[in-house]
């Protein structure tokens, strides 16, 4: 799988893939940065009246609720209604799911409507996404790491789609195969965006991989690798989210295959 | 109160708060990520479906009518209620206020309709938010700095709230006890947001410190001191505005206890 | 023109004006940093409620669709109206016209109701604007940069405007008279809302020369050398960024005279 993320990021840095993203207001910049560093053009549109047309020239497009109101949630469900029609892959970033019903509700109606490649979040958002009889099953039970990756295998296959869960491991599974990957460093955690930086990156992988679950693993073992990387110069914050974007800039395919910690479970 | 306000910095590092902040579209990404570097635990939600609910999870809340519109008055209003309710203190930053009638009208509804715990702003901002007739008697004839002290004394007093008017030396005030703090550097001048900034880390403050004049003191010496360490390493705006979300991050309780200058009058 | 450059950021050092922005959610928090940086003061508002009044303080103001809605488009018609019956000089910036029938029509629309004194674009967004009958004359037949430089000529005076296409050589056209900027740095490629940032700096340049032709190259000679002063300490695109803001506030006007490239046709 090493292998398999240099070839993506070689891929990804040839191609320069346009990622639509409706995402949220705190992070569109940052996330806009990242995207151009590694390669992929960023756009951001949101407008009912335009983002049919819009996304119809990505290579993939980006769902984020940080910032969400109903006539976002809308915008969303338009786009990913012409994404799918166009086999064009959807991400899904449940931001704050669990927390406020408008923000499950929202993120469990994209779900439902659309056909999304990946969900990432962390586990707290993630295992939000269970229907009620599934949460009596085991999700409502969680008592360890080890819990969450049962749960996730089985909303995984619930849901029909991949999920990653993103934390000091990252963990993906589509529910039939599960990858663990532990690249990252933990100053990752004092950057506002780096849970959404790493949607928009398997987003970027999701246009040079059409395989869901190796997309995001290999996605986020760059993106935690340009974390770790970062973290050599940076001891602080600010210094930190720009080494960051730095990294993921600089980081090569024979980096990428040296450095990739990913273990299939 | 150099003791105090390292007292505070400790508790928030050590508690990690949650701050709610209804913000504008140009900070969000900054504040954030202030907060993060000074140990809170940032969220910005603004939709009139949530705001209630995700306020109640909040140590503090913070107002600011920056990129105001009437829905986001109207979603501040929402969670400033609940906030209330559940005695979450708030905190308002009347971006512009005295500039439009729309940004003077909504800052003074919120005053009107919130009880708010501290109002952080500019002179111009804070003194534009005295009534017709206290304006009357001293607020239109201020001539110098001393004036718009004496000025904010009163207001102070008759909004029945903590004024926290920042510049060259900040001045906070509840009307009955009156703080300067004389950290920080003209550098911050030249960053977009940073008395956006000052006022959400006076909202993470709030939540360790019950005390609004104390909290706003202690939180505005250990802003300005991060300006005045950020300015040791940087002399251009780019690098100070990362550096000082590095320093944010760095001071500890001993540097700003050293660091701190609070004069009470 | 070297000369009229070094005068006009001066005269903007000097006289710190207020530029009103009505722009995208991606690039408000980088624009404003870089107009204060360059000497000027932003307010971002878009408030319909307030739009008129705000813009009349402002001596320039700055239209960008990047991240458009209708009801943005509205607050720009209305704030553009005020500028126009004031003399105040408007810049837009049409983000992704031709790509979207919403960006293409907008941004026709705000040229055909408002005097706009600067429009600024890459090549295939300005000449979007074309009608449709100037397109069958020459735009829709363009197969080099020479080509584009005489549709830019020729779609220059049809509309009455100044075009600013930026680029690796940056054209500056009203129709009769023509300027080429080699200033510059493929690096900011790598940055979102450089486009943008350009944008705003001519806006800035506006408030203190009357003539838009020459407000446009000076102003974008003096971005592009601060690209490639930034380019000297940065080789990757995180730390570019805030080189760029540092440049854009430390380059005098002696280093903007010796080092700007400007040609006139």
């Amino acid at each position: 799988m090493a292998q398999k993320a240099a070839k993506n990021l070689e891929k990804l840095k040839q191609t320069k893939p346009l990622v639509h993203n409706i995402t949220n207001f705190v992070v569109m910049n940052y996330t806009a940065n990242a995207l151009l560093a590694c390669g992929a053009s960023p756009v951001m549109a949101h407008a009912q009246e335009e983002v049919e047309e819009m996304v119809s020239f990505a290579g993939a497009l980006v769902l984020n609720i940080g910032t969400l109101t109903p006539y976002w949630i809308d915008s969303m469900l338009k786009a990913g209604r012409r994404a799918n029609e166009a086999n064009i892959p959807i991400i899904l970033d449940p931001v704050g799911s669990g927390a406020t019903k408008l923000r499950t509700d929202s993120a469990k109606r994209l779900l439902d409507e659309l056909t999304i490649a990946v969900v990432r979040g962390n586990a707290s958002e993630v295992l939000s996404l269970a229907h009620q009889d599934s949460r009596t099953k085991g999700v409502d039970s969680i008592h360890s790491v080890e819990d969450a990756a049962d749960a996730a295998v089985i909303l995984a296959k619930e849901l029909g789609t991949t999920l990653a869960i993103t934390g000091a491991v990252d963990l993906i599974t589509d529910g039939n195969i599960t990858y663990r990957v532990s690249n990252g460093h933990e100053m990752m955690g004092y950057v506002t965006g780096t849970g959404c930086t790493a949607t928009v990156i398997i987003g970027a992988f999701l246009t040079v991989d059409s395989n869901p679950v190796e997309a995001a693993t290999t996605a986020l073992s760059y993106f935690g690798l340009a974390g770790e990387t970062a973290a050599e110069n940076a001891d602080a914050p600010g210094t930190f989210q720009i080494a960051l974007l730095d990294a993921l800039y600089s980081i090569d395919k024979n980096q990428l295959e040296e450095g990739a910690k990913i273990k299939i479970q």
